[in-house]
């Protein structure tokens, strides 16, 4: 319309919150591909947003990518919009060229697997005292995790082998929660999974890494937040 | 060697178990694209074959697709390596094509969505007698996801549009577990879900899905036997 100034959408923004090791999935990924975007901090323990309700009401949480307004939803789908819709972006694609399927499937397969690291981490830290045999139960469950995907790994730098990828990606941002779950759970991560734990030490060093996670302290005192919210204690 | 007659291997195997609905998802898909294969059924209620548990060392669980020997797991991620593995064959890919990333973010999000069905619906069928509240939280969570997947679809034929496609493929597995779900919760699909029960009815023309799943009364009497396995009721 004449004389009106017309903002041209903003072309990615990604509502988040800041300690979501999904949310930092996505930090990860758009940092890795070079492409700007808008981060929008999402009041997670509070009322949430309008746009947060509008853009996933079906699972209202975070992460959430808008393109160009429109609402990209679950993290693991996010990461594989980043690679489809932005082919030409500066850094690669995370999942092996579409020459490779069967690397495609089995990086697919333990990217989805990795949130078995939290699911098993936040059992740990949810338990009441005295749960004595469901402590075992959720230690055991994390030590096979970290040991599955120790195993996957291998001798390799990452786990599609010398490139950082989708399932360095998905399993990166639980490393600041392992040294929590180790304490809750009784358990050590370079004792269960030393390949893993290199691993985690290499991929800190990356920039994209770096800049999107948090120091396990303030991790740390997230879930005890977390465990006051709960009620749990 | 000289003299021997080798079998080439056999191109596609699928180990299954025959009232899964996951299996039936990959089934459907084989049968769409019109891919031979060999179908492998295990025991699953009994011990495990070596070919699953060697195929499967992390859930130990169907479906998994055996490629030329090599296995992939999980159903969904069987589901996107059939696309991508057979772009030549005879039937279409399920996702909607590369160039329009947005359908194919929003066809992936449904498609996972569709697993709550069952987990709900597994979530009602194991109530103790007795656990009123717990029954009306089954209930109202089954009711939601039934209400979304409804709202989801709209007036449309199919979930891509015309085209039986991605969250078809992954839903209608499911479609015969509901009258079961519907007595177990006592609510109507046809009531909280009308244009669903309709895009059921649609489905269940399709040969694929007509060969690949079973009535009702089967999927009733494998919920009956599960109960009587986990000693419930």
């Amino acid at each position: 319309m004449a004389g009106e100034q017309q903002q041209p959408e903003t072309e990615l923004v990604l509502l988040d919150f800041w300690v979501s090791p999904f949310g930092q999935r996505c930090r990860i990924a758009l940092a890795e591909k070079g492409l700007p975007y808008e981060y929008s901090e999402q009041d997670l323990l509070g009322a949430k947003s309008d746009l947060l309700l509008r853009s996933n009401p079906v699972h209202k949480k975070v992460p959430v990518l808008l393109h160009a307004g429109r609402p990209v939803c679950e993290s693991l789908a996010i990461l594989a919009y980043l690679d489809e819709a932005f082919p030409d972006a500066a850094g690669p694609a995370l999942l092996p060229s579409a020459a490779d399927p069967y690397a495609r499937a089995r990086a697919r397969f333990w990217a989805a697997y990795s949130d078995r690291v939290y699911e098993a981490g936040t059992r740990l830290w949810k338990l009441k005292g005295g749960e004595a045999r469901a402590k075992l139960q959720a230690r055991a469950e994390i030590v096979e995790v970290l040991g599955n995907l120790d195993a996957e790994l291998g001798e390799k730098e990452f786990f599609g082998g010398e490139v950082f990828g989708l399932v360095d990606v998905a399993l990166v941002p639980f490393v600041p929660w392992l040294p929590s779950y180790e304490r809750y759970g009784e358990f050590s991560v370079e004792e269960t999974a030393p390949r893993l734990a290199a691993w985690a030490r290499r991929c800190a060093e990356r920039e994209s890494v770096a800049r999107s996670l948090h120091p396990p302290e303030k991790v740390d005192e997230f879930i005890t937040l977390l465990k006051k919210v709960y009620g749990i204690e």
